[in-house]
């Protein structure tokens, strides 16, 4: 009797390889550049052929879940999609987290999960559970492959596999975001007979007439552009407020033209990659403090807008959300290119599914040149009266509490600096004490679901885009969720790799602090339950992953801690060698850096309201 | 203009806390006792009400996976349902590689997901992902929750979801497995009002009439009996393969009436929990090295089967797969009582959904008393042999390779032990060298979808569930995939858990060594793809965990640290203190370790065949 799982008596090459080579032939020249591979032993024709195909890049990782964010990281940081691959059961699972954010966030991936095939599923085989639309709803795209066999059409489905992938991860069905293709493999899944990416392979990947997806962004209308330009008429007070969005080196010129023809100013998220940048110079209308200056009822009232633009998704300042439930504005306009609403405050008026740069760059054109300046004026003198009291509060201070450690890590950053920021406190911190700045630092954040998973993953993923000097912004719980993906760091493992942590260890769940429920105390077991406190000593996570490590304890110190990360990493880029991770570890008081947040946004409503006198 | 996210002004108790008091007090009242919390902030008022519920144990776990696992290990090891509550988002999607683990295996879970109100859904409100459904297939029922309001009804619908969600949890609607609970809160999430589990969570959760969920585990009928008899006439070659299953204190002594009555072996997986127990001694039907013996082709030629009857899961052995596909028996009996069809080698020819220790008595009464000893004793002679041979080649070496560590281990263990063993490697050692063993040693493994990940998180909530000294056995590999997991085991963290991690580190992926992939070398990348090399130092590990650590490279260092670690528990037992985890290190060189593996494979095939002649 043959059994199921005996291998076929063939001296061809084996099937599972002239399939797996011309599907990733096929990511690559689709526009794959990477691979995150961990180990398997289904997987192993999908991990080989990746691996030697020419034009990937491959990193092995032991943790599906941090490959998964180091995928996202990378994808968000290059803007190319970025594979995955991994073996059956709950290998595939462990995606998920990183599936979610992806989908949220629309950024392309392409996930290969191996499978058992048909015949052994769901009769318990070994390692095999349903990976049949295993991501529900968070993928672009689910296919199931054929199972390879002999048949002579293999690389040509492969090749088109691929392609079709990579587009539907890129947006062609929609908006960009993961896609999942189960791959069953049936033994033997040794490469028997098969020597390497041949010419089948290469043809496949390569044919005569290779199919190309296009979707351009669409554009709005005469009409539509006719109508947004009588909103901004003389005298409407009108606000552009930008949310987390992809870095879009074009936008930043585009809002600005718009907001200066119409005298609007532009709210911008700092992960709306819009506070900083070319366009955000000194006399930008890109205003910084909102989140501390909408705080203040009265200025909050005063500065009521008429006409909202919406672009990016939710900005992470309940105070600019809750100022606009308190003061409707008779129009927001949610503009998405992908076609997605995003309104929870149920304001919007109107909903663009359009491109938002060209869509700015015609309505500022629809405007025209004017002077219509007071309604920006004021917000410009209101943001410059904020950071000077901003200022003033951490000139008075030499304590290193958290919002005095983000300031000070914004300043410290060099010019081409990716800022990869954690959710929770970090990027709240960010929000209050990021200043308008001309540089082109560029902020990411994992802002589609604001999960603090996978935060180290992200950012080594970032690192490997190689964009700029990658530093990580995280809190102690952020880094402890994901502590395991310091291996992908750890010096030879990923060379070239480099990556500076920023932690700000308040032993804890900073963030409940600010929230109702630390009023109730011990009646709600709040230090157990929520703050959380962990003990840990991140000295010894940085000696198990061969990561550099300083504590620092005063602003002087950190300051010397930061010059010294970022030399290091500018003096060895020239030889593309990398250093790994270095951590900088700020321990930081809880009360203290609560009470400081505080100070600040008090300073701040203090100066807003002095300007309404 | 009322903001959705508003709170509603009222004095009277929060209904969030109305709800969630009648929830929790339901289940503790059908049977849960524990309850993992992940912090977070939408979830606030589950987790309040769970940690003030009587009769209700509470831990806290940064990483939701890893709470997952841990309430996965508790557990299976407690056979009673385990609650998680987590907030939403990515943080929920965190829990599917346990979820999934869980239905495979079928151990009784109820995750609490906190939401967002609909209203505040797909409309890009932070931290708000799709949870509808977001297990899939792999709970057993999944329900909405209404959103709590003041509703005068809201403690009797609590309670019946509480004790319905327990039962499906619990195998009501089949068999049992992780149920999901999404549960949306509006704001505010503080217990304004509520000062506690009161009278009316209390009167829901005992009402006058409450409900009873039954469902009896089925028995096999007076004909289907008599047939199965038939097939136990004197002469028959039977034999009873038991793979991975629930442990049963009633099972070992039922399957051992059958095989003396019918003069069949039992092949016992080692986590079929009947390899060792009261009915495993000296003289008992049981035989240990199955796995070895049966990779003698001539051994598995002469022992071909006419009849097999199999209990739970597929067994981990392949010899023991692959012997029945190459032999396929006349009868093959699959026994599920929950109606799975274990049977990847498509051999069944009766499957029987029956409850397995009622079947083995009521055949076994059937079959009654009879001399039918030669093909048990043929058996009987080989695993004596088998066992002779290991020990022998055990004794010609006083190396510790990963055989020899597992064989050490099991000696060493308590007797009233729960050794939680990984996949991969540790199961397969195990496999192969533990004895049959007349002790009430337990074994436990994640044996639903074989993965590798979450087993120090599923050790120490075996750990927490108290029904003995509790180790881990591990590869290098399965410790730094769950290693944030030893955060539950930190000194002071879970008051009284204490878990022994024997970890045998072969820097990598070992199993691979055993592939047919090994031999193609760095052709396909082996040692970057496959078997991937960490390097790292656990030491240091131990040291950021607070756990206890021990390097051993000798077998007399290993006993004394083994005899070390297991003194210092039970010396504490009585006082209820634990002292955290302790690691035991044992660097094993990879090649050697195949070597040791193959070398005890020939040794019991050659005495297999001697026996033969």
């Amino acid at each position: 009797m043959t059994a199921i799982s005996d291998a076929p008596n063939s001296s061809s090459p084996n099937p599972n390889y002239r399939f797996a080579a011309a599907l990733f032939a096929g990511l690559a020249r689709a526009g794959v550049g990477h691979v995150c591979i961990s180990p398997g032993s289904r997987s192993t024709p999908l991990s080989v052929c990746a691996a030697r195909q020419p034009g990937l890049r491959v990193s092995v990782h032991v943790d599906e879940r941090s490959a998964g964010f180091f995928a996202l990281g990378l994808a968000r940081a290059s803007g190319s999609p970025v594979a995955l691959v991994c073996t059956s059961g709950t290998a595939a699972a462990n995606y998920l987290p990183a599936v979610v954010e992806a989908s949220h966030a629309r950024v392309p991936l392409v996930v290969l999960t191996a499978d058992r095939p048909p015949e052994l599923r769901d009769w318990d085989a070994g390692q095999t559970i349903d990976q049949i639309k295993l991501y529900g709803g968070y993928v672009r795209w689910f296919a199931e492959l054929p199972t390879p066999d002999a048949s002579p059409w293999l690389e040509r489905v492969g090749a088109g596999l691929a392609a079709r992938a990579v587009a539907q991860a890129c947006g062609q069905g929609g908006s960009p975001g993961p896609v999942h293709l189960n791959c069953p493999l049936r033994e033997p899944l040794d490469p028997v007979g098969w020597t390497g990416p041949g010419p089948a392979a290469e043809a496949a990947a390569a044919p005569r007439s290779a199919v190309v997806y296009e979707r351009p962004l669409p554009t709005a209308s005469p009409e539509t552009v006719e109508a947004l330009a009588a909103l901004a008429a003389p005298g409407t007070r009108g606000v552009i407020a930008c949310g987390p969005q992809a870095w879009d080196p074009e936008l930043g010129a585009q809002v600005e033209k718009l907001a200066r023809a119409a005298g609007w100013p532009v709210i911008a998220d700092p992960a709306s990659n819009l506070r900083a940048g070319p366009h955000a110079g000194a006399d930008s209308p890109v205003v910084a403090s909102a989140d501390f200056l909408l705080r203040s009822d009265r200025f909050a009232a005063d500065h009521a807008p008429d006409v909202v633009l919406r672009l990016g998704s939710t900005p992470v300042s309940k105070a600019v959300r809750l100022w606009l439930e308190r003061h409707p504005p008779q129009e927001l306009i949610v503009v998405d290119p992908f076609g997605g609403t995003s309104d929870p405050s149920q304001l919007a008026t109107r909903v663009l599914a359009v491109d938002p740069a060209s869509l700015c760059a015609s309505w500022a054109r629809a405007v025209g040149p004017g002077q219509r300046d007071e309604w920006l004026s004021s917000w410009r003198r209101a943001d410059g009266r904020a950071s000077r009291a901003l200022a003033d509060v951490f000139d008075a201070d030499d304590a290193l509490h958290e919002p005095r450690a983000v300031r000070e890590l914004w300043q410290a950053l060099p010019d081409d600096a990716v800022l990869y920021v954690s959710n929770s406190m970090p990027i709240r911190h960010l929000d209050a004490c990021m200043p308008v700045d001309a540089r082109p630092v560029r902020v990411l954040a994992n802002r589609g679901a604001n999960g603090i998973d996978g935060m180290v993953s992200s950012a080594l993923g970032a690192a490997a885009a190689d964009v700029g000097p990658t530093v990580l912004l995280t809190g102690d719980l952020a880094l402890v969720h994901d502590l395991g993906g310091l291996l992908a760091g750890r010096e030879g493992r990923s060379p070239g790799l480099s990556l500076t942590i920023v932690v700000l260890d308040n032993d804890g769940g900073g963030i409940f602090s600010f929230l109702p429920i630390a009023a109730h105390g011990e009646s709600v077991r709040f230090e157990e339950l929520f703050r959380t406190p962990h003990g840990l000593d991140f000295a010894h996570a940085a000696r198990l992953f061969g990561a550099g490590y300083a504590r620092v304890e005063s602003v002087a110190h950190y300051r010397a801690a930061l010059k010294d990360a970022f030399s290091q990493r500018s003096s060895q880029a020239g030889a593309g060698a990398g250093v790994g991770v270095s951590i900088v570890h700020v321990p930081c008081d809880r009360d203290a850096s609560v009470a400081q947040f505080r100070t600040l946004g008090a300073a701040v409503a203090r100066a807003a309201e002095e300007g309404l006198r």
